[in-house]
């Protein structure tokens, strides 16, 4: 007889176990058992079925062929059982039993097991502040959440919402009502700046700055003490400051369900999060889990991470689907790409960002380019800003991050070293990575090149340079005397400002810089800047060339200043 | 005394070198001689130059802040000397001299070297047929060509063109001509399909109807035999069929140019191309050479080829401007990646095809699917179709090809795989590669990864299938009753091939298929189809456990039968 798989939790892992098992196995026996009254639905969905994108619920809940993703296609077409509204109470190891309740009858049961997938998932983040209960609190902790958010803002409900957290959800919600619903948005996040830990400070002030193009209102640094309201929610008060609201979504991040694998006696992270090995096994054999529920390796760090993804979910899935079928395939762990639309840009990344490489101990440098994402003759081309993370003596690649108007651009170029991130890929390998090459698509040397070669430069000591916001506090120290800002392009590009500031800017285009070193002080730091970066660069080599010691060179230039909404 | 370095040619690789050694050492002397008037030129812009996409020639000689790359440029803002209308004649190694002459005025002279960077490019190949030297005949080989095609297009002398060729030139031209100048356009091609090599037979039907529809007659398998005409080109002939044509443009390959090197007696490879060592160090160390002048190694197969593209150039000339800083840069060879525009649609690849596999002595297989290139439910996604080319034994990454209508999707699904072909990647590598999720740019099971897993499955025999090409020859004598086609798709995707084709067309959802075992014979073949193939493949499952032994499933189903243009 074969055996019995009991897969807990119905979402994204647990069908993709199940449904792998089966086509390996087709006698399998499965019975997948949700708390819900729906199953298998892409939960990454919700912000575009929140903004109408996606304008029925259902098309989350079906497949690419328009097949609803209920009890009896399972049954159908899959071999699967499912028991919906159904908890898993515990575990018996011993007896190798799951304790079930019927959520509608109250009834309880118990199923044999030979093995168990988890696939329990993770449950938002809950504010411990006044009013996180209020009606018109929202958590966007599944479809259901997701249909009374769009209820709400459909029915006109909805003129000001705040939206707690700058991370991927809280981004996502915010296009999703501004943009469709035309709702008044405000982001409130704790950190000084939006994709916190995911990328530096050049990258999302860049993201910030179109995000309030299109009228989100943030407040960085800021902390919700209550959300006011009676029968439902009327304001948030941070630091003091009140914003009108009648709508609040709480993306704070989300927390492992780890209840059952505790009380089971099963290993649990202290950071939270189901252990796993690499076959996604936990600490009983008989008992694999996966998704949003584990932690797993860091292929960078090599310690445990969490990732609760739905790209993780699957591929995880999959792999337990083998290793039950009695195959052995193994998970090696992640790196942490992630991406983002935001309106009409898009941030992405792989690894590390500077700052989180440097918390985690590294001895890491970057590189901050700013160039077209194509070939620059091309006419339908936009600009990119990639920042490359390399650890100094190895030279290792650590993180890449992007942002630019053409999502799929930037997504490319960041999934072309995700995948090389984890084969310990130096410098060099992206120097010469060789990327597809056509003017409408990428350029010769292409940006992805074009920002290793730069982290050579970087690391070698001839590009020594800074982003624009610490351009933008030397700027503010302007009269401090300490600064010489020269700006490396031609006349034309320089007039604005030679005219705007005539005590403070100065002007010498590139090719011009070795015979006018007279013009240029030794005893100050000789600030450069273009429109880029590139040519700026090159004035540095012949400053370096000429003797002078204290030059920096501005990366990303007045473009990425511009681009930061960084007024001189 | 810093040393003198001669560089032979301008276009790419050669001021890539220059100006690179000129940064590392910003006093080096570096002599560039190139005998065109136009140097340091986007010659991979013509067709969009020609196409009017990039409107003046001089956008294709200027860098991306809009300078000119001139003889000045050079001198005053690279510190480079340039010599142009200068032709190197003879490199004499034991004296260490370049003989030069002046192309105006015919003088001749020596020009002492330390170093010399040949980046003698190449030239098209010639067809060796009448008439191939008549006026109005192209062959895209400079700058000075594409403007003697676009001044004849946008004076409206042209009303017919004859393409021979359908590699990347050929197709690009075919674009340039036919969407903006509404010029009407044929390619010849001798092979039987466009992009010979590149892609296999599905991906190629897929790019050709695509050609069709835009109003391009193919003529494929075939040869021209004479080109036509008196004063200027009036036809050209094809196999006894006469083509009406005002202009033929001979995209036919390039050979390297080779002379120089040889006659100096340097290592050239017997397959045309000068040999060069990890350094780009020709058989004369103090010679180096790249770009389209030189074969390199090809990291999947280890012998070397032949890859003339722009992007190798310029790798390949920074390290040898590093190299000749006193540097020790590597170049460790190419996989063969490309991308091309085709209208509205993208063809890229890197790697192998399976036939170039195949010939190459490769065991190997391939998977082939179709997908969207993003989350299903996302409303802004096409479909996009790629093929996974492996080896058998070993389960190593051989090659990716992909087509599909967002073309930065498709180039990035290529770039992710390029870059690990060299890492001797396999197939788990890729089932798991941590693409940057979000809906709107991939699917949590992204197509790369979802290919992967089909050639995991392909592997293990549980996949087993033919592409639309091979389904439409099965089609064609389904008369022979050696088959039984089993459309597994809902009854209403089926009924209208159930309508026109009573006698031959079958309909069990895949659903039931288990069910409805008896009205599936056994002594014929199964042709299992559905939409993409998924479907389908679930039922070959079914139908495996069923203990059927002679089923096939037709990859990409009806979906890339129809992207082919294939009818029933």
């Amino acid at each position: 007889m074969s055996k019995h798989i009991v897969v807990i939790g119905a979402v994204a892992l647990g069908p993709k176990a199940a449904c792998r098992l089966k086509r390996l196995i087709p006698d399998a026996k499965v019975t997948m058992v949700d708390k819900s009254d729906v199953i298998s639905y892409g939960g990454c969905g919700i912000p575009y079925y929140v903004s109408g994108d996606v304008s029925d619920s259902n098309e989350l809940l079906s497949t690419s062929f328009h097949m609803l993703r209920d009890i009896p296609f399972f049954k159908d077409v899959k071999g699967v059982d499912v028991l919906t509204k159904t908890e898993a109470l515990a575990i018996d190891r011993e007896n190798k039993t799951v304790r079930l309740r019927d959520l509608d009858s109250g009834e309880e049961r118990d199923l044999d097991y030979d093995h168990i997938v988890l696939a329990t998932g993770a449950a938002p983040r809950r504010l411990p502040i006044p009013g996180a209960d209020l009606p018109g609190v929202h958590y966007v902790a599944g479809l259901r959440d997701a249909e009374s958010i769009r209820m709400a803002v459909t029915k006109g409900r909805v003129e000001r919402a705040v939206i707690v957290g700058a991370g991927f959800i809280g981004l996502e919600m915010a296009e999703a009502l501004a943009d469709m619903w035309d709702v008044k948005t405000s982001v409130v996040e704790i950190a000084g700046q939006v994709l916190p830990g995911l990328v530096g400070p050049a990258l999302a002030e860049m993201a910030q700055k179109h995000l309030r193009d299109k009228g989100i209102t943030l407040h960085l640094n800021a902390t919700v003490d209550k959300i006011e309201g009676e029968d439902g929610v009327t304001g948030v008060v941070i630091g003091g400051e009140r914003l009108e609201a009648d709508m609040v979504i709480i993306g704070a991040g989300v927390i492992p369900n780890t209840g059952l694998a505790k009380d089971a006696g099963l290993a649990v992270s202290s950071r939270g999060g189901v252990e796993v090995d690499d076959r996604m096994r936990t600490s009983d054999p008989d008992i694999y889990a996966g998704g949003d529920c584990v932690e797993i390796k860091n292929m960078i760090t090599g310690k445990p991470f969490y990732l609760p993804l739905g790209s993780m979910a699957n591929r995880q899935g999959r792999i337990i689907g083998a290793n039950l079928a009695g195959g052995d395939s193994r998970f090696e762990g992640a790196v942490g790409s992630f991406c983002v639309k935001i309106f009409d840009k898009c941030a992405a990344g792989a690894g590390m960002s500077l700052e989180t490489a440097q918390k985690n101990g590294f001895n890491a440098a970057s590189a901050l380019i700013l160039m077209f994402d194509r070939a620059h003759f091309y006419p339908e081309k936009q600009l990119m800003a990639l920042e490359l993370v390399v650890e100094k003596e190895t030279r290792r690649i650590l993180g890449i991050q992007g942002f630019g108007g053409a999502g799929d651009a930037v997504v490319g170029r960041v999934n072309a070293v995700a995948g090389l991130l984890s084969h310990k890929a130096v410098i060099e390998d992206i120097c010469t990575l060789e990327l597809a090459y056509s003017p409408p698509f990428t350029a010769a040397m292409d940006i992805l090149n074009a920002v290793a070669n730069m982290a050579d430069n970087v690391l070698a000591g001839r590009n020594v340079g800074v982003g624009p916001n610490a351009f933008m506090e030397m700027w503010e120290e302007r009269d401090s005397g300490k600064y010489f800002f020269l700006d490396c392009r031609e006349e034309a590009d320089a007039k604005p400002f030679l005219e705007r500031f005539p005590e403070y800017w100065n002007n010498i285009p590139q090719g011009l810089v070795a015979t006018r070193l007279d013009e240029i002080p030794k005893d100050r730091r000789v600030v450069l800047i273009c429109n880029t970066g590139g040519r700026s660069y090159e004035a540095q080599i012949t400053l370096a060339h000429a003797g002078y010691e204290n030059v920096i060179n501005v990366h990303g230039g007045m473009g990425m200043i511009n681009m930061c909404g960084f007024e001189l």
